[in-house]
Parts: structure tokens; sequence; C-alpha cells
């Protein structure tokens, strides 16, 4: 018997392109005995509140028809909305649908604890799936085949704080389970998932078929990565990370006795990389855009941005502008040209002081004398904004933003200057996490100018002006950004650690009063457990 | 038997100031044989992730303790976070507990159905907070106390899409339900929550005592209104919207047979201007700030935010910025002079021509000859945006965004520009509710210049331009953005009611794209029952 995992990269709300998607994989799959998708990939997840509409919902119940008409020889397990028409409960639940000449069958999300592994702070899911308590089997032939969608795999330890699995409630013990996912990357997932994921296959001590989403949508990436495990609870066969692939295997693999996963998960920074330059062209071909903008100012940020843009789109479809003022050292420039030269780019320099002096003579009459302060330290970055922002608007190109996370964390930015951008590469990375994405992308030859790499941080927004007057060093920064942020701990946790008691208390105090600003920033690429953007924080507060 | 409701107006995260605030309610209602606080009011609502920490939580701990010791002779039931020490779930309850002498006894919320009735997108309450299943009574003297939270009161009717009636599950019958909540304003809320707290007294003809939050955190208002539901159903003592009160009852008044409520619910356009001075007058307060800026244009957008902020923080706290360019009618200016003079705030007119000449000759050499298009109006827009910005850094005035739901729904707005802004005043009301709110405001006299709320609106970004050219009449769009927004109709939906096909789907269309645009918004004063922030969308979908 022959299963095949179609490993897609749906676009969310595009019905009609992910039916064609799913026919054209399950075309190319004929002989199989059932091709799996990942789930609700027929809408594409997330789905947030396009699930309210009705005529949402009649779309994918047409393509369902479809599918079921064009593909009727070939046995489908596909992820989808389902009306609920009991008349109790949530409208919809999420659902795979098996489809097989006139047969067809509904399998339903179990939905054990609402939202608790996706790490997401939404909550369509609860607002418009219905959980199911149904034994979803399914007979393929004269194996029992137990569908589950989800965290309906979760959990299998002993951790009561998490779910329960669906398994355990099997009252028959099924032959195969196999799980639609769409669980999003972040640099640990592939491990922990894995792990989950093995455990329940030796816990039942049942092959497991796991069949994830690829592709990113916005600022949540997508990893792939479908795997088969066996009896012994290994990694039989594997799909790529950030591919779309239709596989197809043989179920007497299932019996492999070799003590060995098939399944090599790459290092941090090769995950890392891999995903931003997913989540950067996923980005522009989901929306039918070709090309992008960014400021470039001689910095590492900016530099490692257009290396990965330049990877992700081509280098002649990305555009860097150098905007120097008085306050820029000659290197800013020599390294911002480099940057966009060693990769192919074409630039611009776009020099700001006319436009400085302009609001400078604008404003005198209001400012007078008062003395030069972060008001004209803004100006500079709002002007350099306004002018990416018009090259954005007059030649169609996509801005990029280049803030990461350390300066997301404590506010170092500017809204509406340095903070603008349709989308944030790398602001769910620390600095120092950038520092090593850039030495990974320079492993074989210099792509990013090794100087911009080595040289001291600086905003250049005062004359001789360095991060470090303002922040820790970064290494110290990072270190307290991360216990606070990833672990959750208080200040008094991390100067129990040994960290300096006035440098923790000041970034505290900075992470705090800076969640205004994180609230205006483009959807930021996530690829940590914990981006802002799952850490809700009141914005008023004390 | 007198009982108090103590109304109050926590800050987010202040568990110091909340405690003494509790302190002194408890204090002036000596001899009540019960003090009712709001939900979770000794940490004010939502905390967010601020749940996650554990300093946070041990703060609130101490804070019970202390309560507990200084007004011991008082019994007090207050709204706070406890732990969950079981080792079986998520780590925290939402509890009332209940302080008196040396009793403590501790109530849970219930939870039946996670998210349904808060409206919210948030997932913190099902991320932190485990549900119960236990019976709250609390014995009072003679009489049983059903404690219950929020939406544990949620539902009474016979509509299974939303939840059981806590009261259902009790075995005894108790003699008063009391209702701890943090239940946000909308327009129509204190409608339909007088009637779901009606029904629930009347089906178990029990007396009810609803204490709810007052005061607004960021976007979320919460409008108080807490009443007392005697015997009959009808409110027999009610809080004022809107304002802090703690006031004290006998609960001989349980048996009144007046057929009449003691509560009036104002009409829309009052709730809504009360709400949004409050949202105004709290934004500022509890971060500690006192003065606003804002750009006045001389339409009536940015006349009516400088009416509601000179109301909330008086006008000696706000001023105006004109910033006329060549496309800039006369009467713009004079307009938005008299909307500054009317209020006695002052203002300043800082022209924009000299920035926009120094930005089109920094851009000269790259565009070149290339046509006026909406570069050049964003130009402007973003040069506005850059002076209100310097204005708020020089001077340390919060800038108020004046943008209505109308254009943010279509995305007649320039990001940077107009949409700049730490908070968006009426960007929940769309633009026919803001000319009907303006004519609320200038009921008795005219404070909001009538010419400003007559005349056709304009961005006057180009020549003679109008909204009507790239828009449908207001009435037309807001009666389809209602539709489609607030009622989830699909386009085909709309079309069938009579609306224009061309118009509508245009309008879709606009609505669809804007998602990025809406995605960088600052926070919007809720007023609605759909407000965008709680209707999330995929930016990247087709």
């Amino acid at each position: 018997m022959k299963i095949t995992l179609a490993q897609i990269n749906p676009i969310v709300g595009d019905i009609d392109g992910n039916k064609e998607k799913i026919i054209a994989a399950a075309q190319q799959s004929k002989g199989s005995s059932l091709v799996v998708f990942p789930e609700l990939s027929l809408c594409g997840f997330p789905p947030y509140n396009l699930l309210g509409y009705s005529d949402f919902i009649e779309r994918c119940e047409k393509a369902v028809d479809e599918i079921a008409e064009r593909c009727d020889t070939i046995p489908l397990l596909i992820g989808a909305p389902v009306r609920n028409n009991s008349g109790k409960g949530k409208p919809l639940f999420n659902a795979a649908v098996f489809l097989h000449q006139d047969k067809r069958q509904i399998f339903k999300k179990k939905y054990f604890n609402m939202s608790r592994h996706r790490g997401d702070v939404s909550t369509f899911e609860s607002d418009y799936f219905e959980p199911t308590d149904e034994t979803n089997i399914l007979q393929l032939g004269c194996m029992k085949v137990a569908v589950t969608i989800g965290e309906d795999l979760y959990n299998v330890g002993d951790d009561e704080f998490l779910m329960t699995n669906r398994i355990d409630d099997f009252e028959e013990k099924p032959e195969i389970i196999v799980n639609l996912a769409a669980d999003r990357f972040d640099y640990q997932r592939a491990d922990k998932r894995k792990e989950i994921l093995r455990m329940t296959a030796l816990k039942h001590e049942i092959p497991l078929i796991y069949v994830n989403q690829v592709g990113a949508n916005a600022n949540l990436i997508y990893d792939g990565g479908s795997m088969v495990f066996g009896y012994m609870g290994y990694v039989i066969k594997s799909l790529p990370f950030f591919e779309e692939e239709i596989s197809t295997f043989d179920c007497e693999l299932f019996i492999s006795m070799k003590r060995e996963d098939n399944q090599v998960i790459p290092p941090k920074m090769e995950l890392i990389h891999d995903a931003l330059v997913l989540g950067i062209r996923d980005f522009f071909r989901k929306q039918g855009f070709k090309k992008a903008v960014l400021g470039l100012s001689g910095g590492l940020d900016s530099a490692l941005v257009i290396a990965l843009a330049a990877k992700a789109l081509g280098p002649e479809n990305v555009m860097g502008i150098l905007m120097p003022s008085q306050y820029s050292s000659d290197h800013s420039v020599t390294d911002a040209i480099a940057s966009a030269e060693n990769l192919g780019c074409q630039y611009h320099i776009v020099p700001i002081k006319t436009a400085y002096d302009a609001f400078e003579e604008t404003l005198k009459p209001i400012f007078k004398d008062l003395p030069f302060d972060v008001t004209e330290e803004n100006l500079q970055a709002r002007i350099r904004g306004t002018i990416v922002m018009a090259m954005s608007n007059k030649f169609g190109n996509i801005l990029l933003n280049t803030s990461n996370k350390s300066e997301a964390s404590v506010g170092y930015g500017t809204l509406y200057g340095d903070l603008c951008g349709s989308l944030s590469v790398i602001g769910d990375l620390y600095k120092t996490e950038a520092f090593e994405l850039c030495r990974y992308i320079n492993r074989d030859k210099e792509i990013i100018p090794w100087h911009t790499i080595n040289k001291p941080p600086s905003a250049e927004l005062r004359p001789n002006q360095q991060d470090t007057d303002s922040l820790p060093d970064y290494p110290v920064l990072d270190a307290i950004l991360y216990q606070h942020i990833e672990l959750s701990k208080s200040a008094e946790e991390i100067i129990e650690q040994g960290f300096d008691e006035v440098v923790v208390n000041k970034v505290m105090k900075m992470v705090y009063r800076n969640d205004f600003k994180r609230f205006q920033i483009a959807p930021v690429l996530a690829i940590s457990p914990k981006p802002f953007a799952m850490r809700e924080m009141p914005i008023v507060k004390k």
C-alpha cells in the first residue's frame, strides 16, 4: 500500500488556486491508496476572520465538490473548514475531508485546549470551530487509519499543563495515525515537534504520518518537514524543510529496523536563513509584488536584510537607498555601497541635508533656540523614512524594514522613521543573532562586507554616536532580553543570575515603555518561540 | 443588610495604586455587609501577558494580604488572579477573593467557552486561567450569595451558540447573585448587557448585583454602569456610566414593586461622546502625560478630535498645528483656526512648502520628469506627519490621530503621514457617525465650526480634490461598510440589498487591500461592536 504526503504551500483565501494545487498533487499521485494534505490547506492557514463570511465557506464547499469530481479515482484527505449543521455550538468544524469515488467522510479536530500550543494570540479557532469528541477512524482497505488534526496529537508526556493525546481516547487501536498540520516554524520547533510525534508513535506502537503546511503567510512561516515514523519510532521518510514536495512511500517501510532518523534538522542559523528567505519570497509572490526597496545605512542590519532580499527576490529586484547626513561617517557610505555591489543590487545616494535644512527653517519660528535633542535625531530618521516611502510609491517597490529584536525590545528606533516598512525581516532576531546570521551568510565568501560586521554599531544621528552610548553591549543586552522575553524571568530573577542590577532595571524600563512602538511596527517574520506579535502586553500600564 | 458596589477605575499593572484604591473604597463603606469590586480589579483588566511573570503574581498576592490586614472588619469581594497550586491545568485562576477577618475564600471563574463574549482577539485568558466547575457559594450571615465572574452569567437564552448559565449548575438556590465584571463598552452594549442580566434575574427569581469596571485602558473603554436587579427583574439601583462611584444600598430594596428601571441608558451619540472623552483622558492620565498635539486640516475629523481632546484634557493642554500647502483652500485655514479658537486651544501655522520643495529637489535626480501621482500626495501627508511628530518630540506632547473608520476601511490615508499618532480617537467611527457626533457636540452652541461640518470633505492633496473623486458618497460608503464589517455580509449579499454592484465590488476590493495599513495604525478607541482590532484578517491573501 502506498501513501502520498502532499506538503503544499497554499495561499490564504485563494480557494481556487489552492484547489488546483490539490488536484495537481492528487493527479501526480495516481496509484496511491491515500494522498494526505495539510490542515486547512484548501483555504490556507491561518484564515482568521475570513471564516466569518458565508460566501467564503460556500466557495470552500464548492471546491471540495469539484475536487471530489475531478479526482474521484484517487483517495484524498484534505484539510478544509466544514459547516456545523447540528444547530449547536460554533458554526464550523476544522476538518479533514476524505474523498474517494462516491464516498465522503468528515473527520473533525478535537481542540483539547484551545490555543495552548499554537502559541498564537489569535482566537479565530475558538471563535469559529466547534470541537468534537467523535472517534476519527478511516477504514482504508483492511487498515484502520486514525485521522488527527494539528494539536490532536499533543500531549504525550505527563505534563498536565498540556493536552492529552487524542489516540488515548480511541477504543479500537488503529493501524496508522495520520496528522494534518499547519505548525509554524521557530528555530526550536523542528526538534520539539519530532520528539512529540516520536513519543506518540512509540507510546501507541503505531506508525505515524505527519503532513505539515509549507510557506509563509505574512509574519508566520510554515516549514514543512513532513515525515513518517515507523513502528520503531524512527523517521523512515522525510520531506524537505521550506519547500513544497509531493512524495509517495510504501507502507512496507513501516517495519524498517533501521535505528536511525531519516530526517536531518539543519543547524539554527541555516534554519533561520532559509525561513527568512521563504518569508520574504512568499510575502512578495503571494501578493503579486516583485520589487523591494530599503534604506542602506552602512550598518549590519540593512546589509543583512539586502542580502536576504537579494536571495529571495533576485538582486535585480532589490534597490538600496543610501541617505547620508552630516553625521554619517565615510565608511558608512563605502560599506553601504559595497553591500549592494557585492550582491549586484541597484542603489541610489540621496543625501538628506536639503530636506533637513528645510525642516529646521520651517520649525525655527517655533523651536527658536531650543537645543538639539532627540527631536532632531528623529527628524533625520523620518526624512529617510519619507524618502524611501517616496521611492516605494513612485516605483511600486515594497519597503523592507531593517530593525532587529534588540532595538524593538528597548525602543531604539524612530516610529515613522527607520521603523517604516511593510515587512520586518529581522525584527525577531536579536542583534547578536543578526551577527551570527551574517557570519553564516559569509561562510564561504564575503557577501556582507566584513567591515560592516566588525565595526561598532552606530545610529549616526549625532556626532560620534555609538549604540553603546544608550545601550549595554549587545551580548549583555541580548542575554537580559532573552531571559525576560523568551524565558519570562522578572528583573529580580535576572539580577540573581549575576547581571548588574542597574543595567537590568534600565533595560526592563525600556522594554516596558516601548509597547506603543512595537504596536505600530510592520508584521515581523517570526523565527523565535516568542516573537513580540505573540506576547501581548498592555500599552497603558504602570 | 447593606451591600456596596465599588465601581472603580484601576490602572493595569499598578497593583500598589489599585490596592490603595480598593482599601479607600472599603474604608468609606464601613457598616456594609459586603463590598464588591470588578473582575481582576487588583491588577486591572486586561492584564494580558503580565500574568506570565511570577513577580507580578507575587505582588498581587502580597497586595491581597495587605488588604486583608488593613480592612479586616469590612467584608470584601475583590477580583484578582490567584495561583493554581493543584499541579494540573493552567497556572492561575481568574478569581473573586472574599476577605473578612480571618476568613478568606476563593471563588473561580468557570470559563464556559473561551473568548466568545469578550469579542476580543486576545487569548491571554485561555493561556493563563484554568476554568473551574466548583460551586461558588458565599455564606453571608443567613444569606447564600452566588459569586460569579464576567461571562459566568451568559447565556440565559436558548441560543446554543452561546454559553449556558452558571446558575443553572447550582444545586442549592442562592438568595443573591453577585457578578464581578470587566465588560468593555460599545454603543449597543449597555442595552444588551442589561437584557442578559435581567433575564438571569428573572429566570432564577433571584436579585442580582452587577459590578463593572470603569475607565479606559489603551483602546478598550469600560463604561461602568453597575446595577442591582430586584426580584421583579427591574434595575432598582444604578451607578453612573464612565465615572468611578462607590455606592451602598440596602437589600430591602430587592422587594421593590416598582415596575420601572432605575437606569437610563443615554442615546448613542452621548454614549460615544462620553466614552471617547474618558478614553482620551485615561490614555493620558494613566501614562502620566498631560499635553496633546494634533494636525488641524480645517476638515471635520481633526475639528472633532480637537474638541474631544479639549474636553478630556482641558483646552490649555491641546495644541493644533495647521500645515497648509499650495493645495489648501482659504477656508481650510480659517476653519482650522476657528476650530482651535472656539475651544481656546493654542495653535501654530507651519506651512509645508519649504520642506516639500526640498524633497522635490532631493528626489529630482531620480524621479526626473515622472508625472505627479500618489507619491507627491503621500509626500505632503508625510511632511505633515514629520512636523507634528517633531512638535511632539520637542514639547513632549502626545500626537492624536484623526483618521475615521471609513477611511481606515478603504485605506484612504497615508501610512506615516496622517496615520501617525499614539492614539486614534475616532478610528472606530464611520464618517457619517463623525458628522453626527459633531452635531451632538454643537447641540447647544457652535463649538465645531458649522462650515467645517457642512462643506464637502476633501484631503486637499491635489488641486480641487474632493473625497468623492475616489470614494462613493459617505452615506453609501458607510452603509456598505456597515453591512460588510459589522454584519459580516459578503459582496453578493450586499448587492442583493440593492446597492450598486460596481460600487460594492470597488469598496470590497479597497477593504481587502488595506489590512496592511490598518495593521500599523495606533490603538483605536473602541466604541463599536466590531472595531478593526477585533477583526483579525490575513494580510497576505488572495
